[in-house]
């Protein structure tokens, strides 16, 4: 029996255990995948007092900071979270099971699909959800990168470094992302930037060849492209709470007071897969977001 | 006439700093202390990603890096913002003034007094309001530190290595660090907890020489000190905004919705002076927070 258990090994989930361990609280963290979805990114410039580290780097060094303070990481996936006379059992998929008094939810997000034809038959065959790794993979091929938010122009900044050429696909008419990618990708002299357009097929034979675009491009809708990068975003990895009851807003992220506690009495929850700062998935927010859960666990544990 | 000024150079103002930065948003920061109240720390070992460093050298990373992404930092302190036709205008106590369009408030707080006789009479002649800062100037002295939060047993850690004596006096019956800080306490042999105790009095002839308590220690009120360390926490630099309305808590806390919006148009407000987490002031939350009134800062002068 733990007093406390992290589901998730992301920003949220390590600084939550990071104040955890500084508060003395027997606890551990599970999550599947170390350092979250930051540990893809390519460069992370906005984290206070870290600028400059590939995503990876970032994570690790928060990871490092969490370890350092003595916390056990089970690299599972939790697959099922029931409540128990004394607090909660945690399932994970290989069939282990935890006893708790109180439990930290910061599974965060997967990556958003594009739902179009195709997608399914060619993932892994020249359709991605993260440019930072896969780029190399594209050394002087042409490929679309679709969405307009951070993550698809600093990846379009980060690709157009090995691919020949890149088109950044964006259903709206303005970016989205910081001035700083923008003004970066700008510079590049292989991007074309294709405003108000929208994948609706993506074709190949054993791997992509081409995407149908839903408007013309000189002159034809068809564009021949070798990769599709598709980074538009995230969606709640809520799963999991579902049978527990715990309050969710209509597009399934988990509502929190400002303690970062749910509707649910010794459950907390903290970072990208909370509602409140869904616009604004940011490190420092997963980490503050994190330590405040904690702070309310602990007191939560004292009672 | 600027988009944005941010009032205080603390983590919060920082951080504010560096989303603006990456916003491009042409902004200043105008504050007098930089680095502000964590400045003062002589350890700081929860902000992820940076453990072990003292609160100057975690402040001076923050700096660095809003400066690295061109800030000017004004070294002023605001006295004075006023409603303007097209924003607000913004005069510091040398007089100088600045126009711009929104204000991100993060003031943090002051030190707080413990308002007993004899303090006012004392500063700076064995009373002080900042262990890390004056411990050194202790070395072989019996000292009183009062508190019982991070700052005091904290303070209590430090100045041990240099005082002969160390009482820590606290008006509960239970210390509210975090354990890490209280183990760390217990090991020195030079410190004494007097529980349940307040100082009502402060005495000496040029410098302090003694303490009167509210109850009896070893059958007196009376201990003898050469120092008193006065760690009880902030209350919050809020006059300046009183003109200007900002609407606050009954303790002066700044209330802010969860976007950092205030009650007033075009002002934000971030960090120690906020009244969400008064009770959990810390630097990842302080930047996390600047981070958000700035992208609020940002979506409002889009408009």
């Amino acid at each position: 029996m733990h007093d406390l258990i992290i589901v998730g090994a992301g920003p949220a989930g390590l600084s939550a255990s990071i104040y955890a361990s500084r508060y003395g609280i027997d606890h551990l963290i599970i999550g599947e995948s170390m350092g979250g979805t930051i540990a893809w990114a390519h460069k992370v410039d906005n984290f206070p007092g870290l600028p400059g580290l590939t995503g990876g780097e970032l994570a690790q060094k928060i990871a490092d900071h969490a370890k350092s303070l003595g916390v056990e990481i089970k690299a599972k996936e939790v697959s099922k979270i029931e409540k128990t006379d004394g607090g909660f059992s945690l399932t994970t998929s290989d069939g282990e099971s935890f006893e708790t008094r109180a439990v930290i939810i910061a599974t965060g997000t997967r990556r958003r699909e594009l739902g179009v034809r195709g997608e399914k038959t060619f993932a892994g065959k020249g359709v991605s959800y993260c440019t930072t790794c896969d780029a190399p993979f594209f050394k002087g091929k042409i490929v679309a990168v679709v969405g307009g938010a951070n993550a698809a122009c600093s990846g379009v900044v980060h690709i157009s470094d090995f691919a020949k050429q890149v088109f950044l696909l964006y259903r709206k008419s303005n970016l989205r992302a910081e001035k700083a990618w923008i003004d970066e990708l700008k510079k590049k002299d292989n991007v074309e930037i294709l405003y108000e357009t929208n994948v609706s097929e993506i074709k190949g034979s054993d791997k992509v060849e081409r995407i149908i675009l839903d408007k013309d491009y000189n002159g034809k809708k068809e564009l021949e492209v070798d990769g599709v990068f598709i980074e538009i975003g995230g969606v709640p990895a809520a799963a999991l709470i579902k049978e527990l009851r715990v309050e969710c807003d209509e597009a399934g992220y988990v509502k929190t007071d400002e303690k970062m506690k749910t509707n649910i009495k010794g459950i907390f929850s903290a970072g990208d897969i909370n509602s409140t700062n869904r616009e604004f998935q940011q490190v420092v927010v997963a980490c503050s977001e994190g330590a405040i859960a904690s702070f309310s666990a602990y007191n939560f544990l004292k009672k």
